[in-house]
C-alpha cells in the first residue's frame, strides 16, 4: 500500500530528480536563481534539500567542486544561458580532475525551443542547443529532458554516470517539463552506482602477474596519486598499505589519500620536488605500485619523475598496466582487494621516516619574516585530526607539500586544472559538507591575488552560517606567475586590498566572526596556541603576511620548468 | 626608407597584433595575466597599450564588452582553459548583442599541443582543441596560430571579422609563436574595416521600393532599435531623423541611439511598457521604418508589438524587408543614405511629445520612500549631455525607459542577453573608454543582488584610477526574479552588504573616493543638486535605497508575460 502511495506522490521530474539527489547524499544544492529555474526552486525543501544561494555560478561551481569531494558527489542549479556559461570553468575544472557534479539547468518550455523564440538569455539566433554542446565537451553525460516519459530514466542514467566516472554530468530541465508526470514507483529501486565488477578470469590473470613481481621484489614502494581518491579505491588502498608495510609515499595530488601517521608513510615523491629523502628511497626501489597516478608537470615538478615504467606496476580505473603488458578493462579496485588477500610474505626493506620538520636554518634565522619553508612544516604540528585543507594553486598548494597531516585529514586543491580563484569557492562547499557531516574544521589557504577572483563567496559562507579558517596569503600578486616570467612587471601586482575587512562588509554579524593579521613567525606561533583560534565556531579569517619573492622549493622548480617549455621554441 | 626600417622591427606576431589592435582604436587591453600569455605582455607598453589588470575573466570580459561599446572595438586577453573558460559568458553575451571583442588566449607551445603533453591548465586528455572548439560556438572567427607563416593573415582576418560583424573572434597564441617572424610590412597597409558597398542596381531598386511607400504614407514613424548602434548605422539614422522631421522613438534596446532633444523624437516603444502616449502613436501610423529591430521578449515587454508587417520597412545589417518582399544580401546604411538624398516632400503628422515626466501621483505622494515610478523621470533631470549611463538587467535597465536623456548620452545595457553582473563589469571597460575619449561621466545603476556577482570590479576601477559614479539599488534581493516567480521565497533573498565598505576595503586610497546613503525623495533631490556629486573627480558610490517590492510597471508586464511562458504546458 505504502508503495502505492509513494508512487502517486512523486509524479514530477522535479520532485524525482532531487529525491535521487537525497538518495545519493545530496544534502545542500548549490546555485542560483534565475526565472527558467525558478520554479523548480521551490521542490527543494520538500524533497529535504538545503538551497545554498551562492553569489555568482562560478564560485557555486567551485563550491559545488569542494562539497562533492567531501561528500562524494554535488549539485549545482542554474539558468539557461547566462547562468550556466559563468559555470563553465568550474566544471571543466571537475571534469579534468574527475569531480562529480550534477549541474542542472533551467531551460525555456520545450515549446519555446520548437519555435526557436527570441528570447533573453539566448544568442537570439533560435538555437537552443549551444550551451548543451558547450556542456557536452566537459561532462560525461548530457541529458536533455524534453519528452516526460524519457525523463527518470534520463535522470537516473545522468547521476549513475556521474558517480561511475566521477566527472560533471549535464541536465537540462524545461520549465514546462519540471511538473509533469513520471513514474515515481522507480524511486523504490535505489540507483546501481558500484562499479561493474571486472572479468573474473582477466582480473585473476592480472593478479597473479602483480603477485609474482611482487614477490620477485626486493625493496617495493607503493606510490598513491589522485586518482585512488577519485575512483573510489582509498578503502583498498589503505588494505593494502596497512596490510603490506610497504613504504608508501603519495604524489602531490594524492596528498591526503594515506593515513600520514602509519610508520610506513614516507611523505611525499614528486621527482626533483620531493620530500627530503624521499626521492632516493622511491627511484632506487625495484617495483613502483603506482595507484591512480595523474603525471602531469605540477603533480611532478616539472616532470622529474625517474622511475622507470620496466619497473612500475600501474593501478587504474579503466585499465592495470604491468611494465609495458597493459589490461584493458580491469578496474583497480578488485586487483588491488585480490592482491591484499592473497600476498602472503613479501620483501621489504624500510623508508625513510617522513622528514616534515621545520628546516635547520629557518629555525636559527633570526629574521621575524614568516617564510615559506618555515610555515608549512610547523603548520601540520597545528592541524587536528580529520581537518579539511584546502589549498590554492600557488604557493599554497605547493607549500602543502612540505606539511605532514595528522590522520584523516582531507586535502583538496587543483594540482592538473589549476584556477587560481577555485579554492575560496571550494572551501564554501568543503566547509559545508563538513558541516553535514560533524566534522569539525575546513581550513584554506589562498593567496591575494587568487583571492580577489572569487573573494565574495565568504559572503556566501556567512549566509550560510559556516565557521572555516580562513588565511589569506598577503604577499603583493601573483607570485607563482612572477617565478615563471615578469620578475617585477606589473601586470603581476594587484590592487593592495584591506582583506581584513571584508567579513564585515559582506554583512557578517556582530560575533560572527574574527580577524587576525600576522607579519611574524612568533606571531604565527601565537595564533597557533590560541585555543579560540584553533577551536572557535566562528568565522575565522588571518591576514597572513609572507615576502612577494618567497615561495616553496617544489614552486620554483616547476615554475622553471614551465617557463622553460614555454620559451621553447 | 622609414618603410624598411620598420618592417624589420616589426617582426614578431605578438607585436604586429598589438600594433593593430592600436590601428582600429583599441588603446587598454583587459584581461588576467597566466603562465601561457605573460612573455606576451611585455610586449603591450612598447605598442602603447594599456594593461587594465582586471580582478577575474568573466569581468575582464564584461569590462572589454563595455569599452567596445564605447570605443567601437576591445581585446581582452586570458589564459589556456582556466582564464578563458571564465570568460564565457561574458563572450556568449557580446555575441548574441553584437558587439566586437577580440578575445587572445595565451596557448602551451605547438610542440606540447602536438605531443598532448599532460599540462596544468589541460582535461588530462591531450585535447588542446576544447576551448577553441567552445568558443567557435559564440565566435564570428576563430584564428589559432600555429604557424607563424599564416600568422600576420590570421590576424588581419580576424580583427576585420571582428570589426565588421561586430562580434567577438578568438586568437589563440601558442607561446612559442609570440616571438617567432612575420612580415611586419602589411603594417603599413590598414585594415580595410568598411562595409562592402550593396550592389548598386539592387541597391537602387530596394531605395525605390522604400521611397515609394514613404510618399504614400500619410503618417510614417521610425523606430531605432539596437542593430542601428551595433552595426555602426547611426549617423544615416541621424541624418534621416533630422532631415524627414518624422516622429521618432526608440525601442528599449535601441535608448540612446537618437538625439532626445530632437522635436520628433517621441520617446520609449516597447508594445504595452511603451511610455505614455507611444503606443497609440506607434500603432496607429501607416508606415513603421523600423531600424534594426532585435524583438525580443524583454525588448517587446513580453512580445506585445501591435505593429503590422504590411504596414513595415526593416532595415538590416544583412538585408531589407519591404512589407513581406524580402531583399537579402541587401545592408541598411547605404539603403538610408539614398533614401536620405532623394526621399524630398513627405507627408508627416507630427507624435507625441515625451512624457518622461514625473506622474503626477508620485509628486503629490507625501511618502518620503524613493519608488521606481519616481525615481527614473527625475534621473533624467539630473543626467549631462555626453554622459555614458549603464543599467542592470533588472529595476534598472526596465527603469531606464521611463529617463528622457540629453543630448549624445551612450546606454549601455544587456537587454537581450540579459546577465546579471554584466553591468558593474561593463561599468569598468566604459569608464576607461570614457577615459580616453575625454567624456566626463560614466553613471552604472545596479542592483544588490545583481552587484554582488561581480563586485569586485570596483577593485579595478581604483586601481585603473576611474571616476565613475556607481549607484546600488538596494532592495532586498532579486526583484526582476521575484516578479516572475517566488516572491517572497529565500532563494529570492541575498546576503545583506555594507556596500558602501567595500571601495575602501577594495584598497581605495584616501579621497579616491566618496560615498552617500539616500533613503528618501528629499534625498535624492538634495543628492541631485550637490555640485560635488555631479562634477567631482572621485570614485562616487551611492546606496540607493528602494522598496524590495516596487518595480517599474514595465518590468511589471515583462515579468508577468515570462512567468506565464515558464508555466505553459
Amino acid at each position: 500500500m505504502a508503495s502505492d502511495i509513494r508512487t502517486q506522490e512523486l509524479k514530477k521530474p522535479i520532485d524525482y530528480l532531487f529525491r535521487r539527489l537525497h538518495q545519493v547524499g545530496v544534502r545542500s544544492v548549490h546555485g542560483l536563481p534565475g526565472d527558467y529555474n525558478l520554479v523548480a526552486l521551490d521542490y527543494l525543501q520538500k524533497t529535504g534539500l538545503h538551497w545554498v544561494g551562492n553569489v555568482n555560478e562560478l564560485n557555486a561551481g567551485y563550491a559545488a567542486d569542494g562539497y562533492a569531494r567531501v561528500k562524494g558527489i554535488s549539485a549545482l542549479v542554474t539558468t539557461f544561458g547566462v547562468g550556466e556559461l559563468s559555470a563553465v570553468n568550474a566544471i571543466a575544472g571537475a571534469y579534468s580532475e574527475y569531480v562529480p557534479i550534477v549541474h542542472i539547468v533551467g531551460y525555456p518550455t520545450t515549446v519555446a525551443q520548437k519555435d526557436g523564440m527570441l528570447l533573453h538569455h539566448t544568442l537570439g539566433n533560435g538555437d537552443f542547443n549551444v550551451f548543451s554542446r558547450i556542456f557536452s565537451q566537459i561532462s560525461c553525460a548530457t541529458s536533455l529532458l524534453n519528452d516526460p516519459h524519457e525523463a527518470a530514466m534520463l535522470i537516473d542514467n545522468a547521476i549513475r554516470e556521474c558517480w561511475r566516472n566521477s566527472r560533471p554530468v549535464y541536465i537540462s530541465l524545461p520549465t514546462d517539463i519540471v511538473q509533469k508526470k513520471v513514474e515515481g514507483a522507480r524511486l523504490e529501486t535505489p540507483l546501481e552506482l558500484k562499479y561493474a565488477a571486472n572479468e573474473v578470469e582477466k582480473e585473476d590473470y592480472v593478479v597473479d602477474v602483480v603477485l609474482k613481481y611482487l614477490h620477485e621484489a626486493k625493496n617495493p614502494v607503493i606510490l598513491v596519486d589522485a586518482c585512488a581518491i577519485r575512483h573510489r579505491a582509498l578503502d583498498e588502498v589503505h588494505e593494502l598499505v596497512e596490510k603490506s608495510g610497504i613504504p608508501t609515499f603519495v604524489a602531490p595530488m594524492g596528498k591526503g589519500a594515506v593515513n600520514e601517521t602509519l610508520p610506513n608513510y614516507g611523505g611525499v615523491y614528486a621527482g626533483d620536488g620531493s620530500n627530503a629523502g624521499v626521492r632516493e628511497r622511491v627511484e632506487s626501489s625495484d617495483l613502483v605500485l603506482s595507484i591512480g597516478a595523474v603525471k602531469s608537470d605540477f603533480n611532478t615538478a616539472g616532470f622529474t619523475y625517474r622511475i622507470s615504467q620496466l619497473r612500475t606496476i600501474d593501478f587504474h580505473s579503466s585499465y592495470m598496466r604491468v611494465k609495458y603488458s597493459e589490461y584493458p578493462g580491469v578496474r583497480m579496485n578488485g586487483v588491488l582487494r585480490k592482491v591484499c588477500a592473497k600476498m602472503g610474505k613479501l620483501n621489504i626493506q624500510s623508508g625513510p621516516i617522513p622528514n616534515n620538520d621545520i628546516p635547520e636554518e629557518e629555525l636559527k634565522s633570526p629574521e621575524p619574516t614568516i617564510t615559506q619553508a618555515w610555515f608549512w612544516p610547523r603548520l601540520g604540528q597545528w592541524l587536528q585530526a580529520s581537518d579539511i585543507v584546502i589549498t590554492e594553486t600557488g604557493t599554497a598548494n605547493f607549500g602543502i607539500w612540505e606539511t605532514r597531516f595528522p590522520a584523516d585529514v582531507t586535502a583538496i586543491s587543483q594540482v592538473l586544472w589549476g584556477s587560481i580563484g577555485y579554492a575560496t569557492g571550494s572551501c564554501q562547499g568543503a566547509a559545508l559538507a563538513a558541516k553535514e557531516l560533524g566534522i569539525k574544521r575546513t581550513i584554506l589557504f589562498t593567496g591575494d591575488g587568487s583571492f580577489q577572483l572569487t573573494a565574495q563567496e565568504v559572503s556566501t559562507m556567512l549566509r550560510n552560517n559556516l565557521n572555516p579558517i580562513i588565511f589569506v596569503i598577503c604577499n603583493d600578486g601573483y607570485t607563482i606567475e612572477r617565478y615563471i616570467h615578469g620578475w617585477k612587471e606589473t601586470y603581476n601586482d594587484v590592487q593592495p586590498w584591506d582583506y581584513k575587512a571584508l567579513p564585515a562588509a559582506f554583512g557578517a554579524r556582530r560575533g560572527q566572526t574574527i580577524t587576525y593579521r600576522v607579519e611574524t613567525k612568533q606571531q604565527v606561533n601565537e595564533l597557533f596556541i590560541d585555543r579560540e583560534f584553533a577551536n572557535s565556531d566562528k568565522l575565522r579569517f588571518v591576514e597572513l603576511v609572507m615576502p612577494w619573492d618567497d615561495a616553496p622549493v617544489a614552486l620554483k622548480m616547476t615554475a622553471k620548468a614551465a617557463a622553460s617549455r614555454n620559451s621553447e621554441q
